[in-house]
């Protein structure tokens, strides 16, 4: 079997959820390539070398530029804060590495343009890490509609609730905090939660055609780690959003990291004519699934614990009835990217679909700024 | 319109309920009488008089013994203490009246056999009061079972658990508290909240064989409020039994008043083949429904919300959407009871319905005594 | 005990929701009036005969303007469709009537603001009928808002889903349909479901400073059942609107009568730096309740079952554990506004209270036409 | 750091989940030793071989005897079928092996016994695989019961309910069907469900003293895979039993495989004096936890979400929210069992504490077959 050499470059927390889809894939699916963890890139290389021996990468290398030359690479897996996603995408694309980037995509919607253009030129596979469209109830969902059953479709929200930042003790930048530091981020919720939520969104109902949002940033300073000074806060804590898709259906999106009580609260739920479906992060493993077509007295909101194996991905785990959690959407997606790889049939989200998010998500940072309605900029 | 007269004999928390049963019927449901709320009685004159004032009665009582001449009382409601039910039904059915009589039907079984031939032997329509069977899921359960969905049952199980009872300080007897005095109660939970849970069982199950039970009283003497003296407490706290039907059905029945954090958590489930139904008296409009003939990968939990207009009893509320409580069971009953009297096709649970749950806590109060399977004695 | 001779005008289903009030008021409250059901009125003589039939008035009407001159008639609760709210309320509180009025109080705002002048030129007792904050979890909301528990609020979302006119075949107009009609709804959704998530949210949450809105109308024709012609349809069928409250948190509305699975689902969310709180009219006696400062490893939403003896309304009623419904909301509305007509300390939400909620909705609406921001009009 | 040579024996089901544990306990742990997979060994040699290469085996064995004298094995897990860990336990651990075993430990208690008095003979670390007692719900529950939290207990309830033998095409015997071959198996649900309820109890809530159970084969004969023949089936397809524990407390179990609609629905809850505890597998990532002690019309379960850093062994894994699944469990026993190998400080449930749980097992099917309370018999 083919070997297929791995780098991953950042090794913080989506570095680790990667790694641990390289570990396990094998274990659970029949892959299409020998997985080989080459390399463990990190500019701090004592991070690099810990991570290289918990994870079992043969090297480390401390600059991913260094990952140009080496003919022993085959695929980048780009872990690395939003404002380093661009440049290295771009070459190491260029160099015919087949790359997995983490979202979003870029810092902004020219940014993503030039990442598309550059795999897209450079032929290689590539995807961008929404890790949740592989949630086995998420991808049930998917399937549901495809098969018709929802009907027209009127109705579509979605939100993702955090409350980890509601002291103002919490410094921002620096290490997991850079998510605070918007010169690192590009955004605040917007980028990092709704960017989730919006790929779900496009992928289960199609092309969003105008969007109209808020933004506040509820605590205006912080102390910025890495300076040591109380600096103005540039990311949005908290976005919510009206949206029209191109299919007639109306939208709310909302966002926070304000939200007492909820730790990754992503919800999402979709209107049909014939049947709904809903779903929370929270409990993963199912799905809420309403059908109209049910006799009338017994109809009722069916919570379908996604364990079976008729359900996506999920014969390759246990048994009915025994579940699996956040990290095993990583195996899902890598072993897709992997198939799409190998057959020539890429898989979703590639950088261009990612790219329909990243318009969503200028429009939606747009609207807040000029507070209209503002039009999503068409992937063409 | 035939005028129907009515008496209510005992005013504490069960007339209530009954009284309110009898004022609200008449502007939910079309009964086939004009329904006269002509006396209350109750042996505290002061509470009776209250009672007539606040639910319109026309006039007080202080003795049930003067409703066995009064012409003008067609039917006799008797929310009196257990101890007390048979010698009041046994007479008042012998002197012609319509009964209805709280539950359980007696203190034991051979009293409740007296009740039934006194009532059959007058021919008065009869029904004892286990008002959960009209709760509208549980009549919707009833409904399913009967069209065949669930096919052959495997399991029932069922538990009532409360915690009002866990302090020490509580007193027995008393007003609200006769029912912790066992020469009143007859029983602690088998009577007061298992019956309830037996007389759903055998409506819903069909009848019981045998049973096997343990008991328990954790709070071992408590202060007598008649007497003023520590006395021992001769109810049981907790009682739990296993048992089997007659259709081969395995069951589990526990009940309590020692459970934290439950105030009147009276659930039930039952497998079938085919389906599975599950009922929780918290959330009582509710019915949890498995269709197992649903396609695989879409099979859940039905939370049926039994508001709707073909859901039992519901077109005579409000809309879809918007809830009963629990005092809308006692008009549901009341409906049927009506119904019957008028039509001749008596209602159940009558005294002979309701004397199988007397066999059964019958048999599972000796079955704690004797530590072994006893079988349930046959209603003939 | 002072009587108070009641008339309610219009006998459609909020007619019988507050008939109902007036009939078991008494039975489960003390209340410092007696309270006589003196006429029912409706245009419809032969319905206005049967409600008086069904719930016990001693007389009918069939002109409101009837009662201007009836000295016999202390207090009018006005039921009709919204667009006879203000001749009605204007001129019965110029006669001295006290007003109960259904919600929401006008067609506009303007229309709503004479008719807060003409009840406060009148100085009579006034009352609007957004009942839901009388639902006991509701209320207890309210009281753990005013308790401090919540601290500086972040946000609020409220939501009220809706099934029931997706099918192309139900008409507008006429009856129960007149929801549909634009000429005597006002509005669809906005008027009359988001009106009550804007009250409740006023209640808890204070003043709203501006919203941005969208409307649509899904199905834009249907049979009128007055004319029998296919005409446009004019109401919103579904509403979303973000808004920003004057204490400085967001938030996000959104109402839908095409929401397949949802008959009556309101919901509102309210997160608060130190708690948050849920609720949802499917389960409307529970309260989800999170208080950040228990112990870390225990914090969890607590779901409240707002049937104890110490929760708002609730000792007046049965036992712990012991559910009320719908109707009830309209029994605990009816006694604080006859405590307060006692007492002189007016209940809310008054004439001018709902003021607000009605320049809540005229911004809406709008929004959704200048798809702009649109500033709520003070309440001065 | 010390080297940990591993084999592993039976490469079913549950060899899967222990290959999985080892592999990816040095990702997420820090543990005291280096562990290599040496050998896994399973009498099909195919699939051992199938195993080694998926799960990164060195070496594959087909009998486990050959690891009596292989020096380079440390520690021996058995993943072998019931009847098969008693001479391999006893034989390996002479040979100065650790030992962890798949429950149940035994196929009944004497053999047990033999067992315990084997490992403890040699003096080597030994586990049985109960392994629901490291999901961190569960954990955590024994957390707070040791914090005292609960007070007295009053009762104690578990069920495990699964569907997956109701068709009567399902065959006994061979690959993953022996657990329905009495000869292989011992028992039916009460070894291999039940078991589990009763150890998560017995850690719980101490000792047990005495139970009454009945059993129930519902299909009473299916074809045996291995010799062809509709052959009579000797396990129990469902079994409930009655139980009361030292401290006073009452106490249900049940357990089936005709319970349609639940897949491996494990539940527990537990009811103190002060506060009550509740868990369920199909939700394994939650606690749900009532807290008397809390202010009155504040009280309510509380859904513990168990992802937070300060909750059982999530520290390890990913941020709050993020869930794990059932796999992890396996992880969690793995690291304990380890950390009391090298500590000396020996982890639960060794070899002796599973024995109390197979002296219930038998006390269990004794009394089905007596119809008897039986008591249970002491671990010395």
């Amino acid at each position: 079997m083919k070997k297929l050499n791995v780098a991953i470059v950042g090794c913080g927390f989506m570095g680790r959820t990667h790694s641990n889809a390289y570990c396990k894939i094998g274990n659970f699916f029949d892959v299409p390539y020998e997985i080989v963890r080459k390399t463990i890139c990190d500019f701090n290389e004592e991070k690099a070398r810990a991570h290289a021996a918990r994870w079992g990468f043969e090297s480390v290398e401390t600059d991913w530029r260094r990952l140009l030359d080496r003919e022993d690479i085959d695929i980048v897996d780009i872990c690395l804060p939003n404002n380093m996603h661009a440049e290295a995408a771009i070459a190491l694309a260029k160099a015919g590495k087949m790359i997995i980037c983490e979202k979003p995509l870029a810092m902004n919607g020219p940014e993503g343009l030039k990442m598309v253009k550059a795999v897209e030129k450079a032929g290689v596979p590539n995807l961008v890490s929404y890790n949740y469209r592989r949630m086995p109830a998420v991808t049930l969902a998917k399937k549901l509609i495809e098969e018709g059953r929802l009907g027209r479709i009127f109705h579509y929200r979605a939100k993702f609730l955090q409350d980890w930042t509601i002291s103002r003790d919490l410094p921002q930048g620096g290490d997991a905090l850079w998510r605070l530091d918007v010169k690192v981020a590009g955004s605040g919720v917007t980028g990092d939660l709704l960017a989730h939520c919006i790929d779900t969104a496009l992928w289960l109902n199609g092309s969003m055609d105008k969007v109209n949002a808020m933004t506040e940033t509820f605590i205006k300073e912080r102390k910025h780690t890495l300076t040591g000074k109380v600096e103005k806060v540039g990311i949005d804590d908290a976005c919510a959003f009206l949206a029209r898709f191109s299919n007639g259906s109306l939208a709310t999106f909302e966002s926070t990291r304000y939200a007492r009580g909820h730790k990754a609260l992503y919800t999402f739920e979709i209107n049909g004519e014939h049947a709904s479906i809903a779903w929370d992060l929270h409990d993963s493993h199912r799905l809420q699934y309403f059908e109209h077509r049910d006799p009338g007295a017994l109809r009722g909101w069916r919570s379908i614990h996604v364990t079976d194996g008729d359900h996506p991905y999920m014969k390759n785990w246990w048994v009915p009835g025994l579940t699996i959690g956040y990290e095993h959407s990583f195996v899902h997606q890598l072993y897709d990217f992997l198939q799409g790889a190998a057959s020539g049939k890429p898989t979703g989200p590639t950088f261009r679909d990612a790219l329909e998010t990243q318009y969503v998500c200028d429009a939606v940072l747009k609207s807040a700024r000029t507070s209209r309605w503002e039009k999503v900029a068409k992937v063409r």
